[in-house]
């Protein structure tokens, strides 16, 4: 696993030096994960053709709505789709031939460019928690989010080894009007982390400020002939495009950004109560999205989206970590593969209130699913609470640190002379021990993932120190990390840049709270 | 899902039928897992064969002990291997050869017929944790287990519906003389319960007792003729066979019962410290083991066992739920389907000393590889804590919930026109939703796994509540489910029968403590 290391540097003081020492913090990146593992597929090619046969009878008779968008009934008639009020119905095998012209692969740049990422083929890549109005940590309860909680979650980010993302709205800071968050968020990701990042998708202008700043930070030839966002476009489903997520769209696809075309489906409301029937809406509307997105741009990057949860039928409530919501999965990262796109899913989902081990199930299982499924952008890899209502501090260090399981998972086995260990055994023979024999010593280091934060401890010991569950040893942890958080290196220049543009928008428009 | 129903009926009771109504408690058993989803298979062909070429390498060189065991040497001796001291090394071919004749499928009758499982195949059956000395709940604490204990979890498994076998060893009750504590247990498995179980493996003597129970319960010549308890035979990992395991191993095989054979790993102490030496081994170690149940009687029912844990280098604690831990899973499952036997590996592993997300995190990784890896018998499915130190009672009905989830899971997705939904999606159109649909309405039932414990409440329900985790639902559960807890109906005759051998033998014996 090659890396991006910046050991933390002292700050020169005695203080920052004790520090150091106290937390010994290391900050690294683990480059994206790169799959040497097969993927699990669920569904039989008699099975995944039915649906694709299934989803091109959606376009073509039932259609798929472009609201408020009369540029974008104007692009579908022109490429032969029949439009009937705001209704689209796509001939069959158009959205398809359409999406030919999307890359297979994306790679998106970081401003460190050790951290950029690859987001297609056999990568995945983890990006934080997105969009939740509350955070809640052990200390403060449960609280609406501010900007100096979205710091906070983007310093975590820039220090979880396993994050290969600094995400997008990884908390809404609802202490700032809501026209001009976005301005804040995107500095904060763009200054205090060097890690890819997601720009903002609530106004076509705000995508347009998204694209601007980016050019201040990467230069602006850079940013037209590479990606350098990944950005969330949801599709309201069933079947319909709204002006804000389209108007959104056009802006990145025509800047060259990618996007992520999602359909965002609470099964059984938003979506057939079966998991096929999911899987066809899915991919009718993706198909349709996407296809939209060529229009607007041949060759614009774009990710094969889908954010599906069940539904408890008692309550309504949205569930999370369900088999079904894991059959959804892996069918719609067949899907994905057989169109040669990019896909997206979610990571660490759950319903609980709490990072308790209703959280902790339901997120090993998406976090699994999304390895074993194919996933190359998995957006809510840790930090996820509630049903995404809440960025939770302690869940996104606990998650962060299951991210390294995957990470090693996907190495898969070795199996040359040293994996085979043939020489140990001889060594060893019945009723010996391994401990210490030759190729433990040469091995032991590397061979077995180990939790940063998890306890491992003999019963006694964790006693003596408290008797602490993993929430306790994640506060402590987000404590240690935040007090040793250093901000990596900027250009003044562009970091005042960056400010300047800031002022000058936010100084340009009145204040919206809704 | 075919399911084996006993509602519960009224005890004529007032109280009763309050507490029935309050609990409002259905007790259902699932039928044994029959996966209709294909395998998550890590290790290549080429990966496979090396591994199995080696095994049989240690075999032939290294060799494996047979201790005090003078019968098993001979036995050896006569098949063809070379015997020196306790040392049997068994020329290339000849354990694989003798391994042939052992069958591929077992039945495993219950004393409800409606419960007997199919151990093999597509198979997944689950039973629950296996040998902690400690028990811990709540209210009282982390404690060594008594038979009181012991009770509660064997009605607890009689009571979980995604539990399909009633286990062995769910506790160790530490109150009954360790020489007479195994007839107490199996009398519990065999009263409370009318699940399958597992015999005792502690004296080949203790081992004798078991049939001559179950031959009680069953008939003496059913038990002859037919596999009715699955018992977990450990090797002694590196390559070393005991005289008590292989002495109840040899009982169990004359007597058609199945054997577990099944290596005990933490790896890097009993094992080399890498995935594919690891599995070297293991397979080394069930090709000796599985030859010498077919050496005392050829068609023994068995098992190819694997419990390997990855270990923390740091402190040498074992680990659970790791990538290693996994992969080992995975490679094993491989190994064995080639063989083609049955294949037995850990469920809910975890290291955690409190039924917490550290648990969860842990549990969910192990079940999700033991669903996806080909498990036919997963020991350890629900209960297991501080890495198999201790019994959780809250821990037992959060994990056993958690099964429904392979369950559904395994069911697989169905791609009839029911499952497209097509009628649906017409019906719905863009911007509707499907809540009140015609498919919904004939499908919301069974159409999403439903947890019976995990909260899906809005917040301010929740709040109100008394915002309480997963352990205090759990601990809710336990309570409810004991209270409502009533007896199978057995024949009072055999009940007594083995009441009286239970009396008798434990008169037969002075009390011994270790």
């Amino acid at each position: 696993m090659a890396e991006a290391t910046s050991r933390r540097r002292s700050r020169g003081g005695g203080g920052a030096a004790r520090r150091a020492e106290r937390g010994s913090i290391k900050i690294e990146t683990a480059k994206y994960i790169e799959r040497n593992i097969p993927l699990f597929e669920i569904l039989t090619e008699e099975a995944l053709e039915i649906i694709e046969t299934n989803a091109e009878t959606i376009l073509e008779e039932v259609g798929v709505n472009f609201v408020d968008n009369p540029a974008a009934l104007e692009r579908w008639k022109e490429a032969g789709a029949t439009v009937e009020g705001e209704r689209v119905r796509i001939p069959r095998g158009l959205a398809r031939e359409l999406c030919k012209t999307a890359p297979s692969t994306i790679t998106q740049h970081a401003r460190n460019p050790e951290k950029s990422v690859v987001i297609g083929g056999n990568s995945l890549v983890c990006a934080p928690v997105y969009g939740p109005p509350f955070v809640r940590d052990v200390d403060g309860g449960r609280r609406y989010a501010t900007m100096d909680d979205f710091q906070k979650f983007v310093k975590l980010g820039y220090m979880s080894k396993y994050l290969h993302h600094s995400g997008g709205t990884v908390c809404e800071p609802t202490d700032i009007p809501v026209n001009k968050r976005h301005l804040d968020m995107l500095l904060a990701h763009m200054t205090l982390s060097d890690k890819p990042f997601m720009g903002s998708v609530t106004e076509p202008s705000r995508a347009q400020d998204s694209v601007d700043m980016a050019g201040i930070l990467f230069g602006k030839d850079f940013v037209q002939d590479n990606t350098v966002m990944t950005s969330l476009i949801n599709i309201n489903s069933p079947m319909t495009f709204d002006d804000v997520m389209m108007g959104a769209l056009e802006v990145y696809a025509k800047n060259n950004q990618a996007c992520i075309v999602s359909p965002f489906i609470v099964g059984g409301a938003m979506a057939p109560v079966s998991v096929a029937g999911t899987l066809t809406q899915v991919m009718a509307e993706v198909l349709a999205g996407i296809a939209y997105s060529q229009l607007i741009r041949k060759g614009a990057p774009v990710i094969f989206g889908a954010f599906v949860t069940s539904i408890d039928m008692g309550s309504g409530a949205p569930t999370f970590g369900t088999p079904e919501a894991s059959q959804i999965l892996y069918g719609a990262g067949q899907l994905a593969r057989r169109m040669g796109l990019p896909f997206r899913s979610g990571g660490g989902l759950c319903g609980s209130k709490l990072p308790d081990a209703q959280a902790a199930y339901e997120t090993a299982h998406t976090h699994n699913a999304a390895l074993l499924g194919g996933v190359n952008f998995m957006l809510h890899s840790c930090g996820w609470l509630e049903g995404g209502l809440v960025s939770s501090f302690e869940k996104f260090v606990m998650d962060a640190d299951q991210l390294g399981i995957l990470q090693k998972m996907a190495e898969g086995v070795a199996i040359d002379t040293n994996g085979q260990g043939m020489d140990a055994i001889r060594e060893v023979g019945p009723g010996g021990h391994y401990l210490g024999c030759a190729h433990t010593q040469a091995n032991f280091k590397s061979a077995f993932w180990r939790s940063e934060l998890l306890d491992y401890k003999p019963f006694e010991t964790w006693e003596e120190e408290g008797a602490r569950d993993t929430q306790t040893l994640a506060a402590n942890r987000v404590k240690t990390l935040l007090d040793n958080y250093q901000k990596p290196a900027i250009d003044p220049a562009i970091e005042e840049a960056l400010n300047a543009y800031v002022a000058e928008k936010k100084a340009s428009m009145p204040d919206a709270f809704i």
